[in-house]
């Protein structure tokens, strides 16, 4: 459920090397596979940012939570492998397939007779807190998108900086919040000043809202900006920042593997765990002035 | 952002009548008008579980971060009601319209001749860390789907067992857990003893294992169990728990608004903030036994 990753490590201003086990995070296809009239179809019923483990009972879970099954009698077997007929033509919402490895689809087989109505779920298109996606993900899709890598250096930022924007954060934060319950994402410039912080219950939402504030103003993102995350920085909230070609993210979380992959491929810096005097560097530690 | 709820403070197992400020969650759907020869049109794109204010920041975010604009010169203008004609038809990937509140639809209207393609929106349909939902939302919609009620009290839970669970949860994932990045769904039974835990980058795909792990055993889930989260509770989190008719739900974090609402409306049992000695009953206090 982790994957080692290298890293620098950030204490006082004094760089080293180290290692981190960041949480794994993988799309994971759902689909169902009913046997009617016609034969047996598979329907790629949704596609989920997981951690890779115990995937049968996801799918499981997934269909009776979402109304789809009524309970563990509807299915017939849960298996990677299409059984039976690999060539069966896979019914999507997508128009494009899924650059996905083999271990990162499920099927759940409907036992004969089990009603199924796709339909179902294509007829409310919602998204929760810290969804957003709905619409593209993975590394492939953005490259098949032809989003590009950051490109230049921008500005370095000093080790001490980086160090006080954790707190800066929550600061600015608690004079809003007196909740406990909302995420916070705002943007700093590279010598540490506030530049916009926006709150939501939805992680995903708290970073459309900030740079949304600037796509509304009609500017630019100021040059060397950076994006400091109240949370966890999952792929989705790279994925983001990207699009907004914001060049650093500063999570006081944890960063999960995907995140790291894509900050890595699109040569954007990445730090997580910024608390107190430390912090980690997962990507582009070129943009960052340490004592080495 | 936050709405004030009146609850249950339990502190040492005596209960008091507090107050308690809850982080609002509710629905926005947002819409993208454009002009082209058959004159305007309505595109329902999406609908985000989101905290209200800013909402024309994140509407605008929202297009750029997903790819549908390019930049703000796109955007002619950003609405509540929908400029000049009120009966616009607005196109929907829905089949039946949703029972939202005026104030919690937003209109982005693009310039003429910006390029606008609502398939990029349908083709890949994706979920992330802590969504889940993409596929049905609000009380209303529970409603029409015919979700009952949990029926009847269950087993009394001391107040002595829920001030313990936190921490056995943080106890048993620790067995599991070196990154800090994973969120926690265990299910306990009504005497405190831990019966299965699952662990996941999003959520909601911890929710789904807990859950999938009974579906699968084929057995329904035992009489009165509680499941507890390392995390916060959203509305997505109660409706997977009233789905699998878990009648008591016990967060480390805190509820939102909507989280609190489903709970009382559909009769189940919500704690938060449960640390220590300490915690609060949102809804359904007649199941726990307290010093009063």
């Amino acid at each position: 459920m982790t994957k080692t990753v290298a890293i620098g490590r950030v204490t006082g201003g004094r760089l080293r090397a180290a290692k981190d086990a960041a949480t794994t995070e993988e799309p994971l296809e759902i689909r169902v596979v009913t046997r009617g009239k016609g034969g047996r179809q598979a329907h790629s019923v949704a596609v989920t940012m997981r951690t890779p483990g115990h995937d049968a009972e996801l799918a499981a879970g997934f269909l009776l939570t979402e109304g789809i099954i009524g309970g563990g009698g509807a299915i017939e077997e849960v298996t990677e492998a299409l059984p039976g007929d690999a060539k069966l033509p896979v019914l999507r919402m997508r128009s494009e397939p899924l650059p996905f490895e083999d271990d990162n689809v499920i099927h759940v087989c409907l036992k004969a007779g089990v009603p199924f109505d796709p339909r179902l779920l294509t007829r409310n298109f919602y998204m929760t807190s810290s969804c957003g996606v709905c619409g593209k993900a993975s590394l492939d899709a953005l490259r098949v998108r032809g989003v590009q890598p950051i490109a230049g250096k921008g500005p370095i930022v000093g080790a001490s900086v980086i160090s006080g924007l954790g707190e800066r954060l929550v600061k600015a934060q608690s004079v809003f919040r007196r909740t406990g319950g909302l995420h916070a994402a705002a943007l700093f410039d590279a010598k540490g000043r506030l530049l916009a912080l926006r709150e939501d219950v939805g992680r995903h939402n708290a970073m459309d809202k900030l740079i949304g504030s600037y796509v509304l103003k009609g500017t630019a993102l100021p040059e060397g900006s950076i994006a400091v995350l109240s949370g966890r920085a999952s792929w989705e909230l790279m994925q983001k920042a990207l699009a907004a070609r914001i060049a650093m993210v500063v999570a006081v979380g944890a960063p999960s593997s995907l995140a790291i992959e894509l900050a890595r491929e699109f040569k954007m810096t990445l730090v997580g765990f910024a608390r107190g005097e430390s912090f980690n560097i997962y990507a582009g530690a070129e943009r960052i002035a340490v004592k080495v």
